[in-house]
């Protein structure tokens, strides 16, 4: 016998109880989306590399397996991430002057994942909105991702709040290199104050004294507050908080139930947010299950430089946090030719039962199936009786 | 303005109402298998190449996308078809004894396209039954292949059944190389007679007579009867011959308007069929919508040589194929903070409703959804109106 089964590491089948999960929170996500007005768009799993990666930095670029096609001698990589896939239909294909509401539900692949427990494919679902620099479109993300995690059953949902203008206004100017800024977002990312001291050094000591802040800038309401007192007055960190304070405000009317927090130093996630953004944890799970933000700049490279904010989520993570549903009860029938006994089962399959044939010789087996009701004959009719 | 928008040759996005078909139509055909007692599962995207190919022709092999993983420099295989990776679960997953009903939907890709206008990007649905050797199993997978068409609308369908024991009783101890063999199943599937002459020299008188005589066995139920007498008097011959007439009877009495034809040349598809094998058309499509068969040794690899018949489909192309559906109408609604305003919406979309908040300055856009009320306040109450 071969190891041929073996599969790579960080890479998993999804098995039937858990795959019955994640289809049906693919459609109630779907159908959630579509319920505000986004329309599901599927763009393809291989692009050419400079399209799937332009604009959005490096560490989408670690992330995405290259190969090489051979009709045309190119390399093409395997989606990491379908946001800048979806800038691109917006910008190209869809060429709309107005708003655009796009959804999308499909697999990505990471040549490294995001940690060494994580998978690495993941079923993305995200939307995005197109066309409108207001907030009330920031409002309209997260109120479909909150609505998101809600029907998939999750409950005491944080939302942590945050804004890619804070830092990059305490960094304008400043002349780093790009390895340089990635030790820098990683370093607040990880809140090691002793390697941001290191890392701020060639800054003006308003910056520095501003991203020293950024670290204890997290908890509650009272960080805008804070922000305003500690971070230096630009008008760019000025008008992000603002946006902050609207946006928290907002979202708690709609959804009174969750709990809302700031973290100015959260930089998670893709390079490419411009404006507000936000991440949304489940009680008693560390990693966010979804994140979004504004990212006004992904369509440029596409010719096309719309106002853009969406979120995205892993449905596999999801379905495994979200509490299980009970299976789907089935009905056992037996295999045989009558014409009277397959009629019977094509009945109960158009009216939406599950209807299990036991094929000859398989009486005695075990079903996997949940089968509560048989089909059998009385009097020459067949009838449904309880198990 | 970057040329960053042209996609690789061959790959396509599938814009808003082109998805949403493929995404209806792959919500029924999985609740149709669903129906059958067919459990869902999610194989990956990637596999180490010797799973992925293990048993399958060196055809599978020159479609699959090469990659090297970067956690452990081996070769990945960007999946190309679906059912080796599913004999795998039944073989090394699920380790049932009795049968086992798989199906699954998901994308596969061709390094090299099918034909000249095919798309190298296919959303791949197919049901598997495992454990099981009898005919009722392949007919109950041509049931279920006949249902996936016509709950998608398709009409005037025609099943076109072969069985590859036929070409494997002619070829039995022939000494011809795997190269002579793909050029030899070539000529046959093009039906070319001068090729298949210059390829079966080698053979003996009785099986180059057989491989001429394949060449016209197409057509309606006088192809069985012809079959008898022009092939050679094989057993394995003969038992192929019985079991395509059981199954054209009895696939006929479930299906009386489905053409049924035999076509014993055709080996289109992949080489791991062992037994009766079919292909589904639809009227004025010239490729077959969806194919199938039995290949009882696909497990063999994975160390459990279980019985197994199945069958895929194209979700996309059944989709073009597929009749249109009406687009999903929407309400139109005002952006706005009052709560009543907000509360409104909330539940005419908690009701399955779309409701499109037009965004502030975007009043005078033009709708993508086709709205057909608004959500207007009267009397200080939000209610629905017709537009």
């Amino acid at each position: 016998m071969s190891r041929a089964w073996l599969l790579p590491e960080q890479i998993a089948d999804v098995l039937p109880s858990q795959a019955r999960r994640v289809e049906e929170l693919r459609r109630t996500l779907i159908d959630r989306a579509r319920g505000y007005g986004f329309e599901l768009v599927m763009p393809p799993l291989v692009e050419h590399l400079e399209s799937l990666l332009s604009g959005t930095g490096q560490e989408l670029d670690l992330k995405t397996f290259k190969l090489v096609d051979q009709l045309s001698g190119r390399t093409i990589g395997l989606r990491a991430d379908t946001t800048p896939q979806v800038a691109r239909i917006d910008a190209h294909l869809l060429n709309r002057e107005g708003v655009a509401r796009l959804a999308y539900c499909g697999p990505v692949l990471h040549a490294r994942a995001d940690s060494a427990l994580a998978s690495r494919e993941l079923l993305q679902f995200g939307a995005e909105v197109y066309g409108h620099a207001g907030l009330e479109a920031d409002l309209e993300v997260i109120d479909l991702a909150l609505d998101a995690l809600g029907s998939a059953g999750v409950r005491e949902v944080l939302l942590d709040l945050g804004d890619a203008r804070v830092l990059r206004a305490l960094l304008a100017g400043a002349p780093l290199g790009a390895e340089h800024l990635t030790d820098l977002a990683q370093a607040l990312a990880r809140k090691d104050a002793a390697a941001l001291a290191g890392l701020s050094g060639p800054l003006a000591t308003e910056s520095r004294e501003g991203l020293a802040a950024l670290l204890r800038l997290h908890g509650g309401a009272e960080v805008i507050g804070a922000a305003r007192k500690q971070l230096p007055a630009r008008a760019s960190i000025s008008r992000a908080l603002d946006d902050l304070g609207w946006l928290a405000e907002h979202v708690q009317r709609a959804h009174p139930d969750v709990r809302i927090g700031f973290d100015l130093a959260d930089l998670s996630g893709y390079a490419y947010y411009s404006g507000p953004r936000f991440a949304l944890y489940a009680a008693g799970n560390p990693a966010a299950l979804a994140r979004g933000g504004r990212y006004d700049e992904v369509g440029a490279v596409f010719g096309r430089n719309r106002p853009a904010v969406g979120f995205s989520l892993d449905v596999r993570e999801l379905a495994a946090v979200a509490p299980a549903q009970p299976a789907h009860a089935a009905v056992r029938a037996p295999w045989g030719e009558s014409a009277a006994l397959r009629s019977a089962v094509r009945v109960l399959r158009e009216q939406g039962h599950t209807v299990v044939c036991t094929l000859p010789g398989h009486e005695h087996e075990a079903q996997e199936y949940d089968c509560d009701r048989e089909l059998v004959e009385v009097d020459g009719r067949w009838v449904l009786r309880a198990l």
